[in-house]
């Protein structure tokens, strides 16, 4: 049986490019004692896939050159000689750019896991997976949002800002989210129910935050970095939190070059700013899917999923995130499940 | 009677030089129901002084062009109409860099209060004052040190800094210092027990960091800022904290050029960066006061101080602390208590 990949051809220097990837076809390996075959079905897509590509230590090992290309997904079982997982079983796990992979249930970047039958399929790549986890244990393990707090979040109508607001609405606070045009602004305002949003493509994110954050902020979320992080320390309230969630403005950039301003703030208003990675609260999961699935159920949490279709897109999916255009969770469907 | 006095003659913009104050001789005033007159023995200074000249924003208001210099310092009482300071009191206040100030005890930066009789008339400056309440609380309640921490401080020769790492000494860790010359970075070493030093102005701070944190830095407590800062980042553990203190190599800069670089290093390492001022903790200080107190007399604590003689200096001796000329606290002499 033939299989599609995409390898990691080279590390991206100044940029990120579709030719940083290679197209490879090969024969799909025979399953081993103890290993399975799973079918993909739905790639995630996440900012950290940049990260994973560069040789500098990180989180997790880089992917190395010709390997191929680390993403989470949801993918079918169709073929087992493993005693857990059975075919037709749906998981998730990292199952990578490619129409099949072979697996022994235990090693990769993620272990792979039985999804719950009663979510849609999609749900665990985003929402209800490291997305929806990303958005909650920032804000709360880290933000610490307490009611009447006013809370920033950058990247505001991506898949982690636009959770990330709307929870810390749920927590009764006033958000503030920043995105680039007015559609997404408008989204943010009338469907996602946040207080106010600052087009950044088209004002001046200094007066605008004066304007809507005129006693400073108490929590910033942020998911861009660079400009957005400097200009926001200048509007932070004594004792703010700034959590640092990626930061796409750094991609295609050195490490070294990605500096900040303005970071004395953070002494003159006692402040402190924090990364995280969701895996760090990993034991804290089920109880937050929970309560992310119950406020969706009543209604209180809007996802979006922007859903591209076929393997050969994948690297032109993966520049939809680091180029705006992505409208909610970035996914690209292989295919159904049998 | 005479007052001799310097007042803030005009803002530093991109340097300080004594050419920001002017020297001015008037009459003392006389004092009203409630006040008194103190004359001032020591002034002490501390990096802080810079920001209270600079016009933004900071913790404290700035000081106002033509007003009297702020400065805490220890004076004594010579004249009172006041019911709770009395004629021979010697106290800790803002009074200034003036021979005599009249307070009614309460306004200014600093309330001012009598010291204890059985310390060294200058210890509350210093030591036993806001500069080993900094060290003690930027450590302690901040950088929160474990036994076995390794324990980076920048500026360690400093008043400040070379607390610091004789507290986090006590505790257990294991403390690299940086300083400026060989001379400071002996002194370390051999008389303040730290494990290593580093000379910044002869060594590569990179290699020198790679050499003695091979396992990453848990504590981070930064005097300095800037270029130290931003390499010091690249060198922090999992889990570490980053503890800012003022920042001396900001000085003469806008607050906007002032940028660090390697900032994602808090996501990658999940780390924390955080900014405190002394008065933060200030319900904490007499039980730290008195841990200090023990340390020094069980011979633990070793402080230095640096005293230079006559008002006339007093833009002179601030300048020594952004060159890093002085050995230990900075202070100025004015006169002997009576």
């Amino acid at each position: 049986m033939n299989n599609k990949q995409w390898i990691l051809s080279k590390r991206p220097v100044n940029k990120l490019s579709s030719n940083n990837f290679d197209w490879v076809e090969s024969e799909v390996e025979v399953i081993k004692d103890g290993e399975f075959l799973v079918k993909n079905l739905f790639l995630s897509f996440d900012p950290a896939q940049y990260d994973w590509m560069q040789e500098t230590e990180s989180y997790v090992e880089p992917v190395k050159i010709g390997e191929v290309m680390r993403a989470v997904s949801v993918a079918q079982v169709i073929e087992s000689n493993h005693d857990k997982f059975k075919k037709g079983d749906i998981l998730q796990g990292s199952f990578g750019w490619q129409e099949y992979a072979v697996s022994d249930g235990k090693s990769g970047y993620m272990r792979p896991f039985r999804i719950p039958r009663d979510v849609p399929i999609t749900a665990p790549l985003g929402i209800l997976g490291n997305t929806g986890l990303t958005a909650y244990f920032g804000l709360i393990k880290v933000g610490k949002p307490k009611q009447g707090d006013v809370v920033l979040v950058s990247g505001a109508a991506g898949s982690t800002g636009s959770v990330v607001g709307q929870i810390a609405k749920i927590m009764g606070c006033r958000v503030i989210g920043t995105a680039g045009g007015s559609e997404k602004c408008k989204w943010l305002t009338r469907e996602l129910g946040f207080d106010a949003a600052i087009d950044y493509k088209s004002e001046d994110l200094n007066s605008a935050l004066k304007k809507h954050c005129p006693n400073g902020v108490n929590i910033v979320f942020d998911n861009v970095g660079g400009e957005f992080l400097s200009e926001s320390l200048l509007h932070i309230a004594e004792k703010a939190r700034i959590v640092l969630c990626g930061a796409i403005s750094s991609v295609g950039k050195a490490q070294s070059s990605i500096s900040i301003s303005n970071y004395m703030s953070l002494v003159i208003k006692r402040a402190k700013m924090e990364g995280f990675i969701s895996m760090d609260f990993i034991q804290d999961a089920p109880p937050a899917i929970d309560k992310i699935k119950n406020w969706i159920n009543e209604g209180k949490l809007i996802y979006r999923e922007d859903i591209v279709e076929g393997l050969e897109n994948a690297p032109s999916t993966l520049l939809r995130l680091f180029s705006g255009k992505n409208r909610g969770k970035q996914l690209l469907k292989l295919a159904d499940p049998e």
